[in-house]
């Protein structure tokens, strides 16, 4: 679809924003919105959002903004949220374990299956409803259980080889925080969160130099 | 300085990588870098490792490239990371417990000097060689220790209470990991780190309908 081809990063981060502002929109009974109000909600401004909804192929008609409804269901569509993904967790470390236990996965379609560990002392315990298992098990079972999500929280030198393993299973993207580049073959979609990095764009935000410089996006919700 | 003005969030993302490019390359020995050098080992290109670098004041000489050190020096300032910062963590579930362990904070010049939850079942045990303390506290030991970072791990309900005490008690920088938007004076910078927007970032990728599109920055390190 090549109305999609000028979707940015930061304009999917943006219809993740909008999709839950749709979310309570409809909760509360709502069947219409205007941009104005969409953009209010979603602390952005009004011509971005006609812009971002229109990168997406949705166009509101003048006076009569956008079908809530219809609006919520594309971008679901668009940001792959209209279907349950099934993951798994490797590394079964405090992050690790945390992410298997985040309780705002599994409010969205978002299900993590197994946490996986090369460490022998941890394989069979317990964190949160799944049992750890061992890490030479995981690619069988990416196989026998159809994951399309691997999640690597392990330390960065055990990171590419998590990926490949990943990969040899067949999941189609990986969410990768160990603070490590890793490199798969290019149908995998990888997206790396670096904590650190995270920490260094608010110090870079709140060093005094800066101060006045653009930073769009930074204060997105 | 207005030069900075221009320097984006993505910009500002692969500074942080570039930080560590060079870190490594001085450590194995080399003094000069060329900005193709640099480019390779960031996984840019390097007409981009060139604009970023003009953008902090950084031109490179024809035929000789940077000087590794002074370049380091230079994105460290501007980055923000050429001094200390201490960060409090507020949420001491499993996500607040593993951050405030997360080693590669600690290898950075970022400090959790400690942790705060408002369950006083928790209060006074020990999570990482930081005793939990009560929430009720936080004001007067965010002012009493000069802190300059909070970073919330609370549920969404308690997000704004927390914002709101972390300002009070003289924060400059908030990062925000709760599902939730808060309000803070202008003044005080705010960074959201929305795990289940980093999954919805992959299965965007991944949806078949997009591939193809341009996911600029998705697999930056």
């Amino acid at each position: 679809m090549s109305s999609l081809r000028k979707v940015t990063e930061t304009t999917v981060r943006r219809l993740s924003i909008y999709y839950r502002v749709l979310q309570k929109v409809l909760e509360s009974g709502d069947q219409q919105i205007s941009s104005e109000q969409l953009a209010e909600l979603s602390r952005a401004s009004s011509a971005q959002v006609r812009r971002d909804l229109a990168s997406i192929g949705n166009y509101g008609v003048r006076g009569h903004g956008y079908d809530a409804e219809s609006l919520k269901d594309r971008i679901a569509a668009v940001l792959g949220v209209d279907r349950d993904w099934r993951a798994v967790v490797v590394g079964a470390g405090r992050l690790g374990s945390a992410l298997t236990s985040y309780r705002e996965f599994r409010s969205q379609r978002f299900q993590i299956i197994a946490l996986f560990d090369s460490d022998p002392s941890k394989v069979g315990l317990m964190a949160d409803g799944c049992v750890i298992r061992p890490a030479q098990e995981l690619v069988e079972y990416l196989r026998a259980e159809d994951v399309a999500i691997g999640i690597i929280t392990t330390p960065p030198s055990a990171a590419q080889g998590v990926a490949d393993a990943l990969v040899a299973g067949g999941v189609r993207g990986i969410l990768n925080f160990a603070p490590a580049t890793i490199h798969v073959p290019a149908a995998i979609r990888v997206r790396t969160v670096n904590l650190t990095f995270e920490l260094e764009g608010l110090t870079f935000a709140i060093t005094e130099e800066n101060n006045g410089g653009d930073f769009s996006g930074f204060e997105a919700a």
